[in-house]
């Protein structure tokens, strides 16, 4: 951007994703002909990732633990949605009012394990987080470069998080490649000269957050393309949003 | 937006901001001749309001109490720091690595209750936040208008918070004035006619973590102005980032 500023459109819907579907593809579908640029962010919501990845359960195939019809009747849920909540939770944190916050095999700490019912195709299906969303965003932006022959844009892939202490979900990264998650101002000084106070930006979650200002929740645009970010953009893919995640054992609010 | 799209400038940077300081004036001028509209938001690093508004300690003037001076040294902290974080709070959260999380009198959680001595004036001032953030945006946005004769921008508060959870400071909204705080999906269907998870999105939030992206952390830049979110915009002040404070009662990780 010429005034340094940052532009942030949401692309076309893109057809129904199903198993196998090619989501590069469809990004690169939906820029248009412009295409990319390795200035370029690439945010994706998780949905369309996980469908094409086939991280979907059926729940007409999911058995109940007595642990989940336990859970379910006092928290008023369906018992085979509480089952798929618990196969994707290393843990439960909080069970309360209906709400189950867990921690995910990922390292997530979020509602429902990321297990989401909307948007699904059909009633009896519910959504997963990607196994290995940083994965995902690493092989998306390779795809991109194989069939495009052009430099690699950064790839996020999102979902939306509820928040400890603050009311509403907002988007966060959950994967990325190409992108810093992280820019790291420890040590630096500030305007003053004098020492920052301990400030590592959230790079990747902020621009998850950004992005889903630019589409409607009901428009099926899982595309968002964010211009103007070159200075956090990286040939590399780097550490991926798993740089994000506060280890169990260092957070002061999973005790 | 003629594309559906947002774009985010950094303004260029005010004089240095004092007590009295009229924040409204330095934001006309930072944005120049095109004046803003009322499709506008003017997103505000806080630390300008505390300074303009006195919200500053001199610590030469602050006398540690023995709960101050017993936290300080289990934390190896400057007792008089720890007294004015003491002073900002309603309770101390947590105190562990030198690291202190409250529930500010205002109902937010943070580290250092929000004070801060990064960016302050000298060594001994430290910046709190703005004693009621909701109030300083309005009073901002209504002399924006009174300045300009035009219909007001949204005007937007931000600070640094961060999360439990994950890595990384994200800027949130602590004030708000005439952006809607929060966009409620609840009981809406999604694209399938489904009726939506409950989804609140933390639209001022998102807004704050926008902006953040655009200016550099030792750039001196307290204004950027966020364009394409007219859906979001309303003339009246609104209930303000008040919104988006979950109450310590009804939190699940404040107890």
């Amino acid at each position: 951007m010429t005034d340094g500023g940052i532009h942030i459109r949401p692309l076309p819907s893109p057809a129904e994703v199903r198993l196998g579907t090619d989501i590069a593809s469809l990004a690169i579908s939906a820029v248009g002909p412009d295409g990319f640029s390795n200035e370029d962010v690439v945010v994706i919501s998780h949905k369309v990732v996980s469908k094409s990845e086939g991280s979907t359960r059926l729940l007409g195939e999911v058995t109940p633990t007595v642990e989940a019809e336990r859970i379910a009747k006092e928290q008023a849920r369906d018992p085979r949605h509480v089952q798929v909540i618990l196969d994707q939770s290393q843990r439960l944190i909080r069970a309360e009012q209906g709400v189950l916050i867990s921690l995910t095999h990922h390292g997530f700490v979020c509602a429902n394990a990321g297990v989401d019912e909307s948007n699904s195709p059909d009633e009896e299906t519910v959504i997963l987080l990607p196994v290995d969303p940083d994965a995902s965003a690493r092989q998306i932006r390779a795809d991109i470069v194989d069939q495009t022959g052009l430099p690699a844009p950064a790839v996020v892939i999102t979902d939306s998080f509820g928040r400890a202490w603050r009311i509403g979900q907002v988007d966060v990264a959950i994967g990325c490649a190409g992108l810093a998650p992280l820019d790291d101002w420890r040590g630096r000084n500030d305007r003053d000269g004098r020492t920052l106070a301990a400030t590592e930006i959230g790079i990747a979650d902020a621009v998850a957050a950004a992005a889903d200002l630019a589409r409607s929740k009901d428009s099926g645009q899982p595309f968002v393309l964010v211009s103007g970010l070159a200075r956090f953009i990286t040939a590399e893919d780097g550490p991926g949003a798993a740089a994000l995640r506060r280890p169990a054992d260092q957070d002061m609010f999973l005790r």
